[in-house]
């Protein structure tokens, strides 16, 4: 009996997917301990989007252990942090003229949305947060009210409150009466009628695409309807960015070209870059100013390595090089997968930039498909009701070959379980 | 203006405390960008239990990342994790026949908190979890309803519900009837009533010594009540030991030598103690078995550089000598300070193994302390009600004369501010 | 100063509507202490429908008082209890082949409401509750969190928690995208959808015409579609009747010729039809079997005078009479005000059998309405958002010359205040 | 098959203990429909203190009807309220120099209770309610939270919030080490102390002598700590004199010898005093103030028959003859239990005026004699923990000789049911 199977929790999940035990990984490959090589369309769940041990990274976070940089700070000035705050200052703020605020709360998304909810119900003196059908936004109590997923809901052992719900701007959404776009006008009239039964909120939290809700991309309009209303309301709007931005979308963030203008940002995962841990919340200075100091702390706010790494994940975006590969890449992800949607009504693609969902129709379908890719090499993963969805989300620094042979390997896995075809 | 000025959110604390910016750090050591250096008593809130950039670890870190080590996995195999694992288990789980399995959920305390409350409710069915006063479990709603400082709560803008807090075993709280001891009873009779208004909870969550809440220790004959009584009301006693295990108290768990048996104990921290996050809970097998797979999950959850430090860490208790050592200097630091309690009647020392508390009575003479101390490069901090007590945790790998500098500094501080005496 | 002045609460309301002090009363007419009579289209808020003082229920209570029977009797068996659940049984049930139990749990709606909550979630193990969007369901914690009004709402100073509001079948509501009817639609996908944040409900609570909420009336097709909604998420259907049942809509509940079939009825005000409190919930057997005995209370469950009072109103239900002339008042109601709608845009006439609901647009203008109207002999009372729509709810048993008087009592005060028309 | 049984909800409860049909009731005697007599030491939970169909008000009532007064009000000013509100004023407030306003919010009890939370909450801008062990307050839900037996709160289907237990000054939590008086000195820390993860209470809401708890009486002495630290913390002191007031205690209002000044004073039951239902909170000015007109409604807020009922209850506090005679037969009734306290170690009385209760130690036992006086034509009921307790609650105006009859018949049947003795 292994160690996992004697010693660790239950709990355990995607090594049921990926029964093997990895030991090496570089850029889009990993390798387990039995030598095999695998083709990784995961990325840590968006974590690596400039590839596993990533060379510039890898190189500067070495040097920096070995100068015996602080690794830990919690919230004290390090020179780690400050270089970090300039660059990011520089290369992502400034051309955009964002003024916002950065916060370092714990390196967690769970953390950057609690702290986000936080800030958004002391600044408004409003309790209530609207979020989406099939949102996630993470697992500590207060994100959990906001993420619609009722497996993860169930879990939670109490009411999960102070947070509305309504349909979310996608496909499934838009079939039903009421749902997708009209969803901004019942808002509207339910927020702004004294005999509804419910008073304007503090945010609507929202992501752009819905990556573990199943790839659901927002349209622009939608988004920019949403932002209107937020501001009738005296709501505030929060981007939870955690999964879509740094890169994902072909540009920082994943709202870049939507002309919206969100007063707070949640962002983690490829902010670092490299795996070490670490969250940001972007705050609009107004709405900043309402934290008293220190009331919402966290042991590991300043992680060095991670404040290293993503000081050179930032170099990504002081040159359109790697963007402008985000879109050729992207094109040829979605140009693969396109043709399964017109041979089965079933299969519905969606995605934007580097992330693509195939949407198989049902849970069982894909699992039989990740399953077989897994074996013949190819790291994929499920997300979307019942798991219905694959996700495509590679590195962004994947190599043009290692791209297309695994587009080719799911290709051949999801024809073979989706059979003849319509 | 600095970036931190210009651009870090108005939440930032410890940076208002320590205004520089802190460049490289060694074992007990921290160097800011000016080249002065200080001695650490506060070890990174007791993350760096093993100190600054410990050698070991150091290497083995660099040698991970040389050789494309996974740094990230979430909750994928790796032998990085296989490796912790078996030495966590061989070295602090079967010697002490403890039967628990371990769960990686996000690598930050208050993710290991929120963990453990959602079995625990789970596991029972119940949902009224039972904390203490001067409690602390974490920022995130649900850890924070736990926690019992109000500075802390008020940040949440809901109502923080489905907790009882009752006076810890505390010197505070024993000086009030039904204070302290009596406090088991009052809850023996509240949860066995009938009409008490109060079911038995899901669990007691429970320090065994309140580090945030001031160094307060609680006795072995309170814990083994509070223990037996858990029993009694088929609740499940949690011990937070994020703060006070991994060694501080001259044994792994801060609860050694209490022959007590949680069901569940919240490890962070220290576990990695390198200063990259790393939290785990140990749960019973038979509460464990409750969970489902994936419901709780993180990205965050499989943090390579982390496994391979902690599992350096381990090392340590491989052995006697560390522990051994921890005994005498924490000897040496009660012996420091004990006088304070003597000559001024507004001072009080409390603690064990190698943290101790330093009460002045009230917050602004604390600040002054450690402000002075400070200056003179000695990094002390504010812990309990209105940061009243000075908490001293050092590295536990801090060399003989360091460590006496520092108590040197603190005394001739602590005794400038206090004045002339009683 | 008057000793309401002086001594009543602030709160207070009505009397500042009618600011003089009623003496008398019979049938349709009241007369204050300066013998001043008015008309009353009121009916004290639909208690009244068979008139102040009916003689048949006055010459019975007053017998019964003189044989000394029992006034007060808890929920213990009494002959006059005894009398009224028989004379229900086979006045309402029995010909409506309707199984219900009978529950009398404290004699006000609020309370009715409550008891009906507390049946559901237990019978079907949930908890969330659906209301509606303008409905009034009562003041106490569980009954005003199904209450919309704001107002009342905010009075609670708590937050009103396990209810979920959705657009009602109405006008204005009609008139947004997605409310509606479109709203059981999204009801379906929202409640059947595993990732939308929401859970199928214990309930769902409705009136078939909101009365408080500014006489909104449900179509038939909507409440159809609705109870095949519940009866598909295995969810109850509670309909509160308390005040458009018992005869006022034309038949004596208001749902009679709706095909639905209601697990729970909640019935007040004129089921005693008297003036003496009396509440009852109609409760299907497979529902009611779930309460244990005793569970819910109340000092006043029974009310002697009111089960005699009631007794007496069974009786216009045991011949078609007064339901007839219900029918012929009711349309000379709607031709007399209907117009007003045709004359002026801002007005809109809703309502069914004899409730009728003048919505003249805003507050102020409705308030100046029922003024002039007070003024000049006529009772009528405000409701709707802000108080927009004049409510028309004479007793059932007004006689013809003093309804007419009435109707043209307001229409010329309408007219006055509205002015020269569109 | 009666009626009962095939129609009435299970929840039935009292007709279970007493398993007849009643049919006339006058001062202490009801008779069932087999003319069977049986003496009232039960008194209608405490509504009919002046007896049932007390000739005084029955004359009052029946004059009242004949000349058609008004029944049914709402919050409108009648005569009949006018007439009740300067008789209670110039009778019960300006004798003890009361500042107090009169609030009728509806009949019941339950309602008084919300509507004194709800005012409670807005002055003071706090959430939290203290109540205590064994407490009852109601059965709607914000008076549910406040009702400490845990019977009814099962039945509310919801978590009930916002309102802390702690224990009542009585026999049993005095036994306990922190129980009883101690508590007010836990409290006082614990509400003052910034780390113990509470904060100051909107109100205490405290009987003085909790009846359906088990008759349990706090002492002068304890109510007096208790008002002083409401002050204190700026917390209300929420009196619930429902059952106790209305001179069950040998004075208008239980607390009338306890030197303590409420800021509201809940009363129903016993106001009426004729059996129709009746509420009314007093409430100090400057609480009152914060109600905006209407905010907390209720359809049954103004019943007529209730304020003439009550205006004649009001006669028996103007002359001293009634109290007096309390005194004298609530002695009578303790020298008659008082034996069974020596003879029986399980047994204890306790109570205060005219109620005691005498606690036998288990339900079983309770319910044997309960059943075995029924048997013998007395009416007594239980209450307490387990139904443990057998409450003595006559009307105040039970002649002499019943009174004893009824006395002897409980002690007999005791006897008989708890054995040989100690």
């Amino acid at each position: 009996m292994s160690i996992f199977t004697a010693r660790e929790s239950e709990i355990r999940g995607y090594c049921r997917v990926y029964p093997v035990v990895f030991d090496t990984a570089s850029n889009a490959i990993q390798v387990d301990d039995q030598g095999k090589e695998y083709i990784d369309f995961f990325a840590g769940a968006g974590v690596l989007n400039f590839g596993h041990n990533n060379e510039r990274m890898k190189r500067a976070v070495i040097n920096y252990i070995e100068s015996d940089g602080v690794t830990h700070s919690l919230d004290m000035h390090s020179t780690a942090k400050q270089k970090f705050m300039e660059r990011f200052t520089s290369t992502i703020l400034e051309p955009r003229s964002m003024p916002h605020k950065m916060q370092f709360m714990g390196p967690t998304g769970t953390n950057a949305v609690e702290a986000a909810l936080k800030i958004a119900r002391r600044a408004t003196g409003r309790t209530q947060i609207v979020a989406f059908t099939h949102g996630f936004h993470g697992m500590t109590l207060g994100a959990l009210a906001c993420t619609a997923n009722q497996a993860f809901r169930a879990a939670s052992g109490v009411p999960l409150e102070h947070v509305s719900h309504f349909p979310f701007d996608c496909t499934e959404a838009n079939a039903i009466p009421g749902g997708g776009a009209d969803v901004i006008e019942q808002m509207r009239w339910l927020y702004t009628e004294g005999s509804s039964g419910m008073t304007p909120p503090a945010a609507f939290l929202v992501e752009t695409i819905q990556a573990e809700g199943g790839v659901n991309v927002a349209s622009k309009e939608w988004l920019q309807s949403l932002a209107a209303l937020a501001k009738e309301l005296g709501s505030l709007l929060i981007i939870d960015d955690i999964q879509m931005g740094c890169g994902r979308t072909g540009s920082y963030f994943s709202f870049d070209e939507m002309d919206i203008d969100p007063d707070i940002i949640c962002l983690a995962k490829g902010i670092g870059g490299w795996g070490t841990p670490m969250a940001m919340n972007l705050i609009k200075p107004e709405v900043d100013k309402h934290w008293n100091p220190g009331e919402h702390t966290g042991t590991f706010r300043g992680q060095g390595l991670s404040f290293i790494a993503g000081a050179e994940a930032l170099g990504y975006f002081e040159t359109p090089d790697l963007m402008d590969e985000v879109k050729v890449k992207g094109k040829a992800m979605y140009d693969a997968v396109a043709p399964l949607e017109e041979k089965y009504e079933s299969v519905h693609i969606r995605g934007r930039g580097m992330v693509y969902g195939v949407d198989v129709g049902d849970g069982a379908t894909a699992k039989a498909i990740i399953s077989a890719c897994f074996d013949d090499g190819l790291l994929v993963s499920a997300c979307g009701s019942g798991g219905r969805v694959i996700k495509l989300i590679p590195p962004l620094t994947i190599p043009q070959d290692q791209m297309e042979t695994g587009l080719a390997t799911l290709l051949k896995h999801a024809e073979k379980v989706l059979g003849g075809g319509a």
